[in-house]
């Protein structure tokens, strides 16, 4: 693992949108596997700034790795509407670059990624709860690929995915949709990033803890190429 | 995982010998840790006609992932014996190419090899009980970078310990060292091979069931390079 | 560059066969560029004993780098007859993995094999004039890709055509085509071998001499990864 | 080839220096040969704002690729002295990460960086003579690697290294030193970069004309990892 711990959110930012357009300056096909949720807000503003109307991307795929859709809507689901008006849209990503995960097509998500070539990186978030992707605990285990998950997995599911459409009781769907561990750790490269102290305990637990499915993201700090980028308040407990 | 599955044990030897092969020509140092046991012995008595006496193999390092000290001896423990009557000897690799893991020096070994560029390749067999290296089913936990284990982390093993160093009581230590699943892990390739049909439980269950430290292999599942290679017997199960 | 001096031909002929099954044991597709002519007989007894219907080779995919058409005859040329003997028959590869170059698409080569992902490897032979594929001196510069070169190219080429076609005027071409320089060194790793006394000139001019277009090959050279297999005799002047 | 064609220089600073930073973040140690001159001024300011500081960078280690030395002057020549003002120290990079090429140590350069694990990447610019490095026409060879070039290597040598000593007769020194073309390809990424106008024809030189010792950098195009960074008005004649 090669921990990288920033002075703030902003360097985290700044190191994350590096990494990634690391990976974007090939030649040959690059997909990347990127991260909804509001710990890459800043990030993605700077990577707007650097790959907007940029021919010299076209090369790049872009996948995302978990979706909720919403009940009674067409369309994009939380995570593609979030990735869309953080970055695809602004970015203007051509949809030809775009790879869309649904709750249709899930069954078939690790087919496709291998027959593209596999993932050169896939970004992620970290829960306080140890989640990555949609991989909460008690929702997949280690050995899981790309699964539906259902609204009993756990206790607080059908409140989870209430807030996660807004609330509104008409668009909760009775399940979700993730990459799930096996598939995560296919990808060549991880690259796994948190800030704000209240990610301490998290960070503290994936760096110094065991592995065990209690913790999702402890699984990834066996992977041979793992990335974990913090912030100093996120580090605080190391 | 890329499975392999060949028409017997000669082919699988074979094969396996061509992936070491495939590794060690290299321009650049390659560091490859390799098994000892019965499974490799063809493998071995290949590669020592491919290997013996060429210099164009000089920059390929070894490296030993488990030892079990002999009680009352200095030199080499039940593996690097074994790995040096099967290959280092035949074969004449320099001793400046041969890394020594040892109740000693256990507690650097993922240090050092780190130090010197990590390894390319680690190559293993795979035990009934989904054991590899030393990390057998209630002795090391996923997290376990290389270890000691004691004579009471099961109830078998001083038993194990007996029989692996001839069943002579004078001679059974009470410890023996392994890397741990986090060490192999962080291999950049990983290649496991299994002969005859008292394997096939073992290879159904790495290849069909979940990740459960109960059967350690498991883990090895999740990496994102990862060849097995088997016979048809070994595969009858799947 | 890796220089390999090996005992003899079946020695030279082992280590290529070696290299060339270390390339073709990946998960993902590879792609290959291989030689005909005589220096890979043995070589090609040697692989197809290890290839022939073995499924776990699959994702091997292979391309011919150079063609001299029969005139008044369809199907294979000079080249992709040579390799269909040697190899890809005895070997049973699948139609769908063979990609043939010929006269007729020699203009998009360099294009398709691009957007197949690039050669991972090309493995080539050495003439005692510094030629490989069919870049001899004065037909081809450093700087070409895929090209037709026409019988007029030096003053020797008809007759050249003309042996190549078995020495049957009526068959003999006006043209041939080859990959060139620029689209050879755009492989990911070049494999150069050569065998006996005769080459031996060429290998000290390979190994000790400057990088001109008067000996092709010494343009290879300069590629950051390329390995030269030579046996002691081709090795005698160095 | 991988060509970008930026808006301008500020745009192909930007990228030049996340091609850099995107080779710094990795775990293992990494080996980068970078440019002095005036090309990379912007770069080398964007550069030190993300580097300076930051313990993650321990990794990378730096190498001058070519030394003109200043006559009765003890410590730095012209590029040294540049690289240091320019980067080394407003980035603080610690004496023991940068590897100084010098007239007295150049005979094991090649050997050097060999034995450090090979360059990861080179930066170069791009003279309008096709130069880089030291490279300039009439003074290297292709296969030539680290060398020494001396006064009389071109009839304008003498003046050349006077501007470079700042026009001070008793400075000027008979020789520099260099990384040659063969050293250079020798790197697994070359990364080059031109702005301006009156680079213009030099770029499409480059990128249109074919590989002669005439124009030295034309043999970095058959390198099989080269990118190509250029505003729109070096790009303005392709």
């Amino acid at each position: 693992m090669k921990l990288i711990i920033t002075k703030n959110y902003e360097e985290m930012s700044t190191v994350a949108a590096q990494h990634v357009l690391g990976y974007m300056y090939k030649e040959q096909r690059v997909n990347l596997a990127i991260t909804a949720g509001s710990t890459p807000i800043r990030m993605y503003e700077l990577l707007v700034l650097q790959v907007k109307e940029r021919r010299y991307f076209d090369n790049v795929h872009f996948y995302n790795f978990d979706e909720i859709p919403f009940v009674g809507e067409t369309g994009y689901g939380v995570t593609m509407k979030n990735l869309d008006r953080m970055f695809f849209s602004p970015a203007k990503i051509a949809q030809q670059n775009i790879h869309v995960l649904t709750g249709d097509n899930y069954a078939t998500q690790d087919q496709r990624i291998k027959a593209d070539g596999g993932l050169d990186m896939i970004l992620l978030g970290l829960g306080a709860d140890g989640h990555y992707c949609g991989n909460l605990p008690g929702t997949t285990a280690f050995g899981d690929e790309t699964a539906v998950v259902y609204e009993d997995a756990t206790p607080e599911m059908k409140e989870i995915l209430l807030q996660e459409v807004g609330g509104i009781p008409e668009k909760r769907p009775n399940f979700y949709v993730t990459m799930g561990p096996k598939s995560v750790m296919a990808a060549r490269q991880i690259v796994l990033f948190a800030t704000g102290s209240h990610k301490a305990e998290a960070i503290k637990r994936l760096v110094q803890g065991g592995v065990s499915e209690a913790f999702p993201a402890s699984l990834l700090t066996t992977h041979p190429h793992l990335t974990v980028i913090i912030d100093e308040e996120a580090a605080a407990l190391l």
